[in-house]
């Protein structure tokens, strides 16, 4: 088994990158609720190559509907969208039918499925199966956002350059600014994570980065202990998205280096609502919500695709060679991961949300 | 839904820290393996109270096997061990019925609960829980053993002190050292870590830490993409340990800092087997593993339970208070909770490897 | 895997006839609920041997709630209960652990646990183990009662004598009619039923018979199409029982047989509510209720133990061979099993009400 | 959740019988199995209207398939298909939107889903939804009969006449004559069954009927006791079918009426093979199989849709109404059911064979 997730709101992702199609179909969404087709589209082109740029797109990369909505609205039966691949040159993969990439599951999907799989352009493992992921969490997220539930993320980090952290509470002129392709909070730093990105390009490599990400608006009492908390639900989801290598909620590993007295979040009640003065714990204690804002953040490690020679081995032969990964890949993969963080959050919170 | 974890190896945890008792049931067990039982004791001892000492221990805490297990080997029927809770002083957790400890799961439990959970030690959120887990991890871990696999962890890190980590084999004069109450690869490091834990005792605080785990002897070949990778299921059983805040495989948030070069693991032929020169991945492309050690690190926030007066809520009467936590708690939840990381690691390997 | 059932609410049964105990915990409740302790084993003690006797049991087989219960209310963690197996003599099934008796699982649990099951008494697979169902049952029934919800069942028939069948309400005087031990609606049939029972016996064979069951006061809406309905769920656990060989809804397989202008359940308005003038579809349409009560037939087989001489085989040899099954065994398990068919449909009932 | 079965091996289905397709994807299977896409049309179009007829058809109705299928072989990841739905004619169904078709799913659907479920031809409730039951069936069909495993089906009652039971070994003669749009053994049953449906569409009336169906070759072993066994899963599945209303193993409920000497089957050894000399227990015995032929039946109501004048009420008035089905509709449904057993059959016993 591989590609679904959840179990209120259920996520199964088909598709292979040079395949006929890519979809996605969800199971458990509430009957009746109107989509804003508009906003899906937006929400989506977030993802898409080079951003969400002024200049009309091409059609060929929308999702079309094939079930689960009915007069613009979901019917509660599985809504099925799909992404037809076009213009895919699958030619140029006939190396890494027998040559694994470093940093890629060439090696690894060759082995566990006996040199079946579909191996141009990564297949199932591709990170264009992630428009699945943000279709599915822009549906989710809309539901969420009727409920008073938001999710914002933002570039925390590329390489060495860190933007600055979320605050407690996401203003509205915060939000403006992450409303957009390469979302970052302080503009200074977003201008250095870019030439970072383009500095790298230039050397035929790449480079890492973290996504923050925060949902605002839950109530306290969501999550369950030990198994089907928060955390581990959201992990979960978090590592079916290519490249991360991480998460950490709250303060995380940063909390490891703490005192008790340092990292307990004191409580204290704001009109009639608990409230916490600070929040290390991610707004998660024992797997359930307090009220507060739940705050994580995710490593994605760099591209493994660089224009640089590698050594490597032909699984094919058992020899040792060398590979050089061609075509224009992106230098970092972080900017078009930030939906795909809050996406696949929104699609983890829903589920969590219908628990009973 | 809350206490079970896994598809192909299911466990399945109950009791709360003051109730009749404590315990597990494992489904998905092969059939005809002889338990060692001695060895399952030494294993669960590690993570008792005062490590694994050499004076004799009370029997109470013994684990109980009610069924799944006939004549020393496993029947193939569900494998069900109890603990029974004894001497637990339950008066003085009259306070924390309305009270919050920061950092505790008090309110957020009852909220979920509507008053309902046994708060008495923390009920089903207690540390004590982690027993289950332990018992139940010993017996993958046999079974794991039996086929080549091994599972080492040390305490990474407590407070700002670092242990030297794992390489890529871990030699015998190693395995020796792990295999106590306090493991750590370099014994300077665990003198200083004693002291923090010591010094945060004495001045009624407490700290946190991390733990390296590492996974020997696993085939390439094991995991999934998407969403039941290795990642995916080691993240979300982790995220069952009370307390865990974080976890990295391989490079982890340094990756992320990383250019490609730097991080992209290159292959080599090694006689007739993959390796790779180094393990940034942590033994994982694609959710799969690639034969490589599987590593990862898992971030321990301090012991919340501290003697210090904080500040915090009466949840019933919604008024701010303060509370002092009474009683004897570990400053450090590290070194008990290293057996628990192995554990965890043993049934979610289990898990993945009945995976077809 | 095995012995677990259930999305919403969970059932982990565990056991075995002579281990040490049986046992079963429940996911999934809501917390705050007060059990009726009196009316649990009430309940339990109409699946016990010999009925619901006024003479006092001893209370030996009485289930020890382990965990779940706090104040006699339900704390919303795993309620864990366990039957501790006392006196067993299992001395007398030296010979089932190589020679199958027919219509047991002695030969199936052989080769699937390669030997190593625990074959004393039939093992996990004993009716022994029913009474985790009851348990669960009439938890989750206590449940379902507070929303209005009630299930009731007779002795359908045994061998050739068929009871009364049920109508679409239940009177005063036909619920205490069948809050016994031997429940049927018609006595006559009841007593030539016993009689086939006993003379069964007394030629050292045994009878089978049905058991119709039907779910009042539930509302229209709950279930789903395809896969989750409620005609699939309560199929999966009813077959779970040992012995039943078939269930069918409504009509069912008389249905079968008839013409659509005869079986289709015309609706029509009562007062605000709708209602349909017959029930041929045991009140599921597209696997969701339609307001109608949920009624339902499960075939059982006769009980395989018979004293009669069988031929059969040592399955350790290979040869061919004959067996005498000893002991005490029912003649007809119709009786202990009626029970058995609420308390399923009482689990599948409370997972199909939490179903968002 | 509603439209997803299996563990090992997963389909989900998704679409609605005027939406823009239906389709399935089977997460699960083995990668490297070559397709044979000429027996599956083959296999797919027994369920067609009309029956498996030499005129050519239409392409209109064949599956595409989107993903998991790479130069011919199951590439091990997600194998979606979809079949689009054209020339359909929506306009028919405005009544139904609030008018309750007796015997199908309007008001129920209308019920749970608030009004918003796409009620055109039924919707995602529609028979049309099985199609994808039989191309995910057939795809596993190739895979159990590359293990010697085969499925075989015959209608086995209409109204009141029935064909020849199924005997322990089916021989070549007879799987030449199932494999048509009309399967039966006994030639003069299956013409008494034409005139029935005949009749009945004459009389502006259906009829219904039971299949019987049978699986060879499994060896003993497979499936698991209480929850997972092999009549738990087979019965879960098959009540996703359309107009199922019961199901029977082996003898079914015609054991119920036995003595328990008639209706244990007695075992031999067969050269070294342990067979039964009767297979009333269905070849499962403690929800496992024993090596005979896995045996069932399955009970199909009346197509609900005739051309009679009937009472019901329109539900978003709650008036009483009357209303005739309009539209050509299949009189019987067994026939073309028959395939869709086969198949959810091969579906659950695929999944039943990779449970470790």
């Amino acid at each position: 088994m591989s590609s679904t997730w959840g179990k209120n709101v259920n996520v199964s992702i088909f598709g292979e990158s040079h395949g006929q199609a890519i979809g996605v179909t969800i199971n458990g969404l509430p009957a009746g609720f109107a989509l804003d087709m508009a906003e899906l589209q937006r929400y989506m082109a977030k993802r898409k190559p080079g951003g969400n740029l002024a200049t009309p797109r091409s059609e060929d990369d929308l999702p079309v509907i094939l079930s689960g909505v009915f007069n613009g609205k979901t019917t509660g039966a599985p809504l099925t969208a799909v992404i037809y691949n076009k213009n895919t040159k699958s030619g140029d993969y006939e190396n890494i039918s027998h040559c694994a990439r470093p940093g890629h599951a060439d090696y690894t999907a060759y082995v566990k499925y006996n040199g079946a799989n579909d191996y141009r352009g990564g297949g199932h493992f591709s990170g264009r199966l992630t428009a699945c992921i943000v279709f599915a969490g822009a549906v989710c997220s809309q539901i969420l956002k009727s409920q008073g539930i938001e999710i914002f993320a933002h570039i925390s980090s590329i390489s060495d350059v860190n933007d600055t952290p979320f605050e407690m509470v996401v203003c509205d002129e915060i939000k403006s600014k992450l409303d957009c392709d390469f979302p970052v909070i302080n503009d200074l730093a977003g201008q250095q994570m870019k030439e970072r990105v383009k500095n790298a390009l230039e050397q035929s490599d790449s480079v890492g980065g973290t996504v923050e990400c925060m949902a605002t608006g839950l109530p306290a009492g969501i999550g369950s202990p030990m198994f089907d908390g928060v955390e581990n639900k959201i992990a979960s989801i978090m590592f079916g998205i290519p490249a991360v290598k991480g998460i950490e909620f709250g303060a995380g590993f940063e909390s490891a280096k703490m005192f008790g007295s340092q990292n307990n979040d004191e409580f204290y009640i704001d009109g009639d609502v608990a409230k916490t003065k600070t929040n290390n714990c991610g707004g998660v204690l024992g797997g359930i919500t307090n009220g507060m804002p739940v705050t994580f953040k995710v490593a994605f490690k760099p591209t493994p695709s660089i224009a640089q020679k590698q050594q490597t081995i032909d699984f094919k032969t058992d020899q040792n060679t060398t590979i050089e990964v061609k075509g224009r890949h992106d230098p970092c993969v972080v900017m078009r991961a930030t939906p795909v963080v809050t996406a696949a959050t929104a699609i983890a919170i829903l589920d969590l949300l219908y628990e009973i």
